[in-house]
């Protein structure tokens, strides 16, 4: 086996845990330690665990840190600080802060000599890569693009702080309807409510009034009031055993027009059970890929739109063209 | 406006019509001569027309050479030819020559110190793509190409040379069946004849026996015989009407597991009105990656995945970052 590409993961919740189990699908990379806030001996992995205050110790071991915190708080520190100090990768995902963020980071890794690939995962992500390649394709089209079916956190916590809600999961849902129409090149203006609905699921104090509730969610402006909403009440047992996992997936559409008048459509989809663990997996990839342009003598931020696809895979150039082609 | 990419093409087909006019659709180039082995004055264009023999002239007017030959046996000459003159982009797409031709058209352009993309297009292009991007993400999976609806020339080709055939086109569909079962997340083994029907359409000579010819067509070895086929009977004037038009697409799937026994689907689709018109297009997007390759330096062949997204578009890093990403 040639040299294994030394991963550090620096945050420890889902999207940690996920990255923890895509390493192990790729052996070309190893875990060598997890950096946590926490208390490290709290921490129930087989990896070595350690304060993220001790990071630093090891510059000389880690070859690619993957940034595992939040996009609110977190990363905004974490990432320039790890930028001066290894190559990173992150999910960062405040879709209006990215400029500013790659500002931060790519100062830090240029002055470091670092390379740090920012906003990767799915949407910022591989979303992002399709509408660059459709537009760039179709430039005469318009772009649609579609979340879930999956569970929004936002959503869910807001459901959560209505009176009488015990549990509550909040699925948004792409309206089939529209993404027929889209389909069907029929370029359609789609307002806020045809492109999603959205579906709640609630577990209630016992007593409580549902009608009340239900009123109150779907009036709540800026979450409900401008979608279809539906809400469905259930007992605790069901909440837990059907509505516990955290899928997701989307689609991002182009519809465009070439020559004459013919309809071109582009589309891509993501179908997730675990849309931490995806993330993760994305993460893994583009780990090796920081590596690869480090090799290169590469520095500084890069997005996903500044890498080639041929720096994701461990295999050759020759193996790729021959391969999959 | 900025200084315009100039274009040429060699090779006027229906791929040369098509990057006409998907060179229309984009301000930053502009097509400055077609190149044909015809008769120049026989081409009914708007453009200067010019016989390929005089392409050498054009060394300094023309930044990117789009190649709109055929793989059999006009690309395996012009490829190398024009990489040793101009910046090159190429469909060429007989999937299992391609490293020879890589090597051939690598060699003829770093020596000339040229760009030559080479393979850009759909399949092998844009599905390519999407099969190494889900390969590496989803390491442990399985990966699923399927193509359609549209129209195959070789297979049409084929039933035209059954007796009593006036005239016959053939649309390979993908079967529903087969392409819900990957979504589903079964990762499947199918069979040749489980992942697409043949349909054809056939206008028949004047007292031709239609049956004989549904039998021959279906027992046709290689082209049918391993496919469920129907053959419908039409008039001229329907064929005419119906089917003239050249559409095609397909998808690429890949269901992988990450975690303990998550299942991830990852799927990218075409859909397309016009298949020349399409992969016209996406010549048009690399042309302008060869050109900004050019521009920073590089030489050699190059394939979609060596070239990152951002060379596809007219755009900055900053403009994408802030709006695509």
């Amino acid at each position: 086996m040639a040299e294994q590409i030394r991963i550090g993961i620096a945050g420890y919740g889902n999207l940690g845990r996920g990255v923890e189990l895509a390493i192990k699908q790729n052996p070309d990379m190893r875990l060598d330690a997890i950096f946590t806030r926490r208390a490290p001996e709290s921490i129930p992995s087989e990896t070595k665990v350690y304060s993220i205050e001790d990071a630093e110790r090891f510059v000389n071991d880690i070859d690619v840190m993957i940034l595992c915190g939040g996009s609110a708080t977190d990363l905004p520190e974490q990432g320039p600080a790890f930028a001066r100090l290894f190559h990173t990768v992150d999910s960062f995902d405040t879709h209006a802060r990215i400029p500013e963020y790659y500002e931060q980071v790519d100062a830090a890794a240029k002055a470091s000599g670092k390379v740090s690939v920012i906003s990767t995962g799915w949407d910022p992500g591989l979303f992002s890569l399709n509408r660059l390649l459709a537009e760039s394709i179709l430039p005469e089209g318009k772009e649609y693009t579609f979340w879930g079916k999956g569970v929004s956190q936002g959503h869910s916590d807001a459901i959560r702080r209505v009176t009488g809600v015990k549990h509550g999961v909040q699925y948004t849902i792409p309206s089939e309807a529209a993404v027929e129409r889209v389909r069907g090149g029929e370029n359609p203006e789609l307002a806020t409510r045809e492109k999603h609905i959205r579906e709640c699921y609630i577990a209630a104090e016992e007593g409580a009034d549902q009608e009340a509730i239900a009123e109150e969610i779907k009036a709540m402006p800026n979450y409900f009031a401008d979608y279809d909403t539906t809400v469905h009440f259930i007992d605790e047992a069901t909440m837990k055993a059907e509505h516990g996992s955290m899928p997701h997936g989307g689609l991002v559409l182009r519809s465009g027009k070439t020559g004459v008048n013919s309809t071109q459509i582009i589309e891509f989809g993501l179908k997730l059970d675990s849309n931490p663990e995806f993330t993760a997996s994305v993460l893994a990839a583009y780990a090796r890929a920081a590596y690869k342009l480090a090799r290169e003598g590469q520095a500084g931020a890069k997005t996903v739109f500044d890498i080639p696809f041929a720096y994701l895979s461990p295999k050759s150039g020759a193996e790729l063209r021959k391969e999959l082609l």
